[in-house]
């Protein structure tokens, strides 16, 4: 079993990383140096970089400085934009050099995004001209496109290549380049003409050459597609990686399905903000300061809280039935509650129908009429448990009957605009998932209220 | 140029999807199969599948009818359940278990749950007694378990041979085995020692034995592991394939990115179903039943109007302020209204700071401190403007005053119970998602009501 020991599986794995963390801080506090680069031999690269993150900041220079330069590149790669920057700035000038130099070109653009250009340019001008070139290219396409994730360090092979000899450049060429489960078939021009996997290569005949096993059907994107709909495609076709061209099919780089990932986690995460009546956070929430957590906030609480405001004119505007029935103001929190929940699950479901193409079969009048099915069923429900409990607790019939009517048409309508605004927004240009439930709760409030107290004046006979 | 013509990017992509649906559905209505057959050759095979699924039911068989053996197995993988099982039941015996034996094992498991008892049996004994074993194995392990996700079919090779003899080896073994990016090396007893890729064995010196190129720091899972686990070490470690091991580390398979993928988006969902107070769907939501659809609604909207009937309680304990200063009752909304929209942001940032580990860093009294602050600071901006609108449109001191402080207070108990509850949830051994927005909009419509006639009584001197 002593063969078995380095294997370790999920369970010990949490526990490995929290030990690694504990007794890095524990060795550099002691000074045993020795001891650490000791620790450090076996960890994987991103459980080490989560080891210097934990460092109190005056050690982690320190600890970074203990690693071999090529983990060192993807220690950095791996580390917070906030650590990369505080680092950069206590590298002594060979050290960083060194360093970004070295890094994958797709992360050294990350990195640029987040620095002062006084930086950057210094930087720029102590790269080579191979690795400049390659973060030129991509600081030239957009945020969250294709072009700007992509490496270009792919590898491409000509057609007449037997397996064989393919596999010999492969090796000729796998120092400077990232070499990944596809490799890419091009033409004299550079354009992308097919695509053959290792695979393939391993199991066909060694003198077969790559235009016959080469697969012709090569999904691809553009460098200016958006990174989500990339993801997508690797998704929808079960992709390891995608050649990325620009309009005359030339292959300019490829995005690999460990960087997609992140975008759908990051893509899922800026969904459930929205959906939580927040901006979508440009940075971790929980690393921005007070301040940004206001701005970053302030703006859908202030809004709602006008829009809100609507109420208080209806009920003031009714103010006579209120002064005869004080009765009909306790029951308002419990209708545009009850509302509002059926509102947020009919969003809910919605939006996340839109964003996971689970409706891309379904006509939005389709849904629609269905959420009002349902809201009138759910509505019926709830409106026969409270007519009920009023009779019961506190005895009042008129009452009751208002409020459980009021309830059905809320949940009603509260349904049908939760499912509706999410097409509206889309239609709008907008993004579905603004369609949060603090708004749709806002528009069940103030539609509510008004349905109840008019349900109030022909019921109650005011 | 004619060469890259096949080569489709991602805009013009989903143009070719709606062109293929329409078109075979014209096709198979004017009998014109060979032109189908065409059609259909150089589509990818999740393509073909919803061209399928989008038939009416009548031609969806034919359309199948149409593919070539090992393309239909795979359309086959692709069709969601609903569509699987209605085939199923048209195809004739030898097609059900020409299909059935080729498919993969965790697909074919991933029938069998959805599949009558009888037909399984039916089905177990016309498999190969190769296929029926992994069947079986897969079949053993829990639902959502690594175990249950996995395939059986990885290659396993030996330590002693040499790069040249494992690719030997692997071309041997591809008809019967899945070729993922990574080959295991395992002991006499299938315990696994080491992992190479493609890479690795393409560009080593040909003669080089296995035990020297491979890693021995394999990350493995358990067959018990939850698939959420799996994919966040694949996802972790930029993986594209995890070995699935038992207790003793013995080798039983391989979870891939692509399943893992998918997986991710379906924890998502359950995230962002659970925070829109919504169960988790089992199914596709816009596929089943309207009865099944109130049967996953209705818990949570009657527990919440139940729960939510505590504020009936309390505004009927008070009625006599109430019916002293009326007005009181038209700011129940806007102050319960904005106090849940700061609770539901809390709540919402807290959660998937939970689910994604963005919060593994922090202390929770430390994120619950950072929340009341920022409730405070929030409700001292809206208490502020509240006052300042009252004072200008109605002229009522003493109610701004109390509506004022109320809003205060009431978002700072809604940031902080937003923080706290998930936590909460989680110690108890609940998921942090059931914190939803309309359980913690609930939650502090019972408070705030509470706070505010409190401070009525306080303020108006009632």
């Amino acid at each position: 079993m002593s063969n078995t020991s380095s294997i370790a599986s999920a369970t010990s794995r949490n526990e490995l990383r929290e030990v690694v963390r504990s007794q890095l801080k524990l060795l550099l506090e002691e000074k045993n140096y020795e001891g650490a680069k000791t620790l450090l031999v076996p960890v994987p690269s991103v459980d080490i970089a989560e080891a210097i993150e934990g460092l109190p900041e005056t050690l982690q220079l320190l600890g970074f400085r203990l690693l071999k330069k090529n983990i060192a590149v993807q220690v950095y790669e791996y580390l917070p934009p906030r650590i990369q920057q505080s680092l950069i700035k206590k590298f002594q000038d060979e050290e960083v050099i060194n360093i970004v130099n070295e890094m994958s070109p797709d992360k050294r653009a990350k990195l640029f995004d987040e620095l002062p250009p006084k930086l950057i340019r210094k930087l720029l001008n102590h790269l080579s001209a191979e690795e400049r070139q390659a973060t030129d290219l991509l600081l030239g396409y957009g945020a969250d496109t294709a072009g700007r994730i992509m490496t270009p360090k792919y590898i491409a092979l000509k057609e007449h290549l037997t397996a064989i000899e393919a596999q010999k450049k492969i090796r000729t060429l796998a120092q400077q380049s990232e070499v990944s489960y596809y490799l890419y078939v091009t033409d004299e021009d550079k354009h992308l003409i097919g695509l053959i996997s290792l695979k393939d290569l391993i199991i066909c005949d060694p003198k077969t050459p790559l235009r016959e096993i080469m697969t012709q059907e090569v999904i691809s994107a553009d460098t200016e597609t958006d990174q989500e709909e990339v993801a997508k495609l690797i998704q929808r076709y079960d992709l390891l990686a995608l050649p990325i061209v620009d309009k005359e099919k030339t292959l300019l780089g490829v995005v690999t399905v460990d960087d997609i990932i992140d975008v759908l986690e990051l893509e899922a995460t800026e969904d459930i903000y929205k959906m939580g009546g927040l901006d979508s956070p440009k940075d971790d929430y929980f690393e921005i300061s007070l301040f940004n957590v206001i701005k970053q906030r302030s703006p859908w609480v202030l809004l709602l809280l006008v829009t809100n405001s609507a109420t208080v004119m209806i009920l003031s505007h009714y103010e006579v039935i209120l002064d005869q029935v004080v009765a009909l103001a306790f029951f308002t929190p419990l209708l545009i509650g009850a509302g509002g929940n059926v509102g947020a699950q009919s969003s809910t479901v919605v939006i996340r129908g839109l964003s996971t193409e689970g409706l891309k079969d379904k006509k939005p009048l389709e849904v629609v009429i269905r959420e009002f099915i349902t809201g009138g069923l759910l509505g019926m429900m709830l409106g026969v448990l409270v007519i009920v409990g009023i009779i019961l607790f506190l005895g009042q019939q008129k009452v009751s009957l208002t409020v459980g009517i009021s309830l059905l048409c809320i949940t009603i309508i509260a349904a049908t605009t939760g499912a509706t605004l999410p097409y509206l927004f889309m239609k709008l240009g907008f993004d579905p998932a603004l369609m949060s439930s603090p708004l749709i709760t806002t528009v069940v409030d103030i539609l509510g209220i008004f349905i109840y107290l008019n349900t109030a004046r022909f019921v109650l006979g005011i």
